[in-house]
């Protein structure tokens, strides 16, 4: 099969990799996949992965031990535990610590026309679905996570920092249960945020204060300091931003301000799927552009440019 | 009256300072004053603070509007709110913006022979509590305010970083509620936890990891990285050092499992008290030294030798 393949630190295109066929698992035919930013952050390092790439997708599947699968369209859950650990047993398998993770860790990922896994990580969509909203289930499952973490109320102010892709959903996701603001830097992104209907300020004329909860979906290391900067005292910040390395935080402030923060990283796909089939979560304006997998470096390029949002691959080759 | 003051990032013994009379508030003549280590971030530039430092304190009231005051052994929260603004009217008064905090910002404190507190400030203790207890009320509120902040259950795993004063005293607040390890540096510290009843482990010799919940009670901008090495995924950190300037925090660890990070700062007198009065938290062995105020350069310079824990000073004279 055709596939991505990162390698010494390089991504490269295969032509004939073997199928990716596990033991007990449903083989699934890739139609489209979406590039994250941790994918990025991955080719520059980050969790040391070498494989295939890739974590959000739609596909059919092709194979698999239940007969109702076979055929059926699905997006998929990214972290497989072993199902025995204490974390496993505690209901915290995302956090097995034996766990693979699609495309991030130990497990080959979507760039690529097929991948595995586990029959229970597969949740199937409505036929109505286009393959481009459904590549957005997993990055809305992770904003929805924030709402698993923080229980916001409707009076709640919330600062989203971060015009990017999932801070554009994270607004969405965020708008229907509190007071949302979404704060970025780019001109675009934020006309993208204003025609999706949330109210969105550039960072440089934005002089807000004393949030109820910020969000920082910055994606760079400075995004924590920046939203530490917009709490009030006793204040939740969910930190969304995986970047390699570290940070630095202003030890006094949180102490002191009794500031609560949050690592937040995936989340519940139902509530995804249904935010995106009802169209409470707008997908379809932040697809910035599609490639086949052949065409892998202007995708990467594309992806990685300031306006960009979402860029899709589409492994059968068809955008 | 005689107190210690700072001025230009010094400390000094001053002989004939008036007295700190604020309207509408009680004069307390101060017993005895405990060292922390905040007085000591103090003296080195946090917070920016001038005037006389201080703010563990146990003294009697002599002047009061409220009759029944006078004449009592009081004890005093240390925050001062305005009582009108948004977060006085929300219940956080100890976060008022426009707040005045005894010794450390705006209100000279109880390195002194008098203070002024508002009355709703004061609490008054048991007649059987002695003066060096009652001076830790202040640091086990602050501890009590992790059960405040953190659900903790009763199989729970809990390692408190920091063999020092707050360490020793969260570690007896927390070990009535779930599982405590307490891990320190300092042999003489860890000989007086284990004297407590506590577990007691040294730094390096501790490979344990798991916890359900690490308090950084180091006092060092380092405790942050070192406890969250100890966590569990979705385990929670407690921050209690207060410290100037900025620590390293790395990202991936706290997004990617999901930990939480809580800033702790005062807490509740009234169960402070009560465990100081039972017993459950014993104060007396925490005891290093005990000095008049005239010799303040002596108790400073023992309140920072390795060995010490609690310092204090007898503005009256009579340790």
């Amino acid at each position: 099969m055709k596939a991505l393949v990162i390698e010494g630190g390089r991504l490269r295109f295969e032509k004939n990799r073997p199928l990716p066929r596990r033991g007990g698992e449903a083989l699934v035919r890739v139609s489209a996949a979406g590039i994250c930013n941790t994918d990025i952050e991955i080719l520059r390092g980050y969790m040391g992965f070498e494989g295939v790439p890739g974590h959000e997708f739609v596909g059919s599947v092709e194979e698999a031990s239940a007969a109702a699968l076979i055929g059926r369209r699905v997006v998929g859950e990214i972290n497989c535990g072993c199902g025995e650990c204490d974390l496993c047993r505690a209901g915290m398998a995302r956090h097995c610590r034996k766990r693979t993770v699609l495309g991030i860790s130990g497990r080959d990922g979507a760039f690529a026309e097929y991948l595995s896994l586990p029959e229970a990580n597969l949740h199937t969509i409505p036929d109505g679905m286009p393959d481009d909203v459904a590549t957005f289930v997993e990055p809305t499952a992770a904003a929805f996570e924030i709402l698993e973490q923080v229980p916001v109320k409707p009076d709640d102010r919330c600062a989203v920092l971060g015009d990017g892709k999932l801070g554009l959903i994270a607004a969405q996701v965020l708008g229907g249960r509190c007071k949302v603001t979404l704060v970025g830097r780019h001109a675009a992104k934020l006309a993208v945020a204003r025609q999706l209907g949330l109210r969105a300020l550039a960072q440089n004329e934005f002089r807000e204060k004393d949030f109820d909860v910020a969000i920082d979906a910055t994606g760079r290391a400075e995004g924590l300091a920046a939203a530490l900067d917009l709490l009030r005292p006793r204040g939740t910040l969910v930190l969304k931003t995986t970047v390699a390395g570290e940070t630095r935080m202003p030890f006094a402030r949180v102490v002191v301000d009794e500031i609560t923060i949050i690592g937040s990283r995936c989340g519940p796909f139902e509530p995804a799927i249904e935010a995106l089939t009802r169209g409470t979560v707008n997908a379809a304006p932040l697809v910035s552009g599609r490639f086949r997998l052949e065409d892998f470096e202007k995708a990467f390029a594309r992806a990685q440019e300031p306006d960009a949002l979402k860029v899709l691959l589409y492994p059968a080759g068809a955008p």
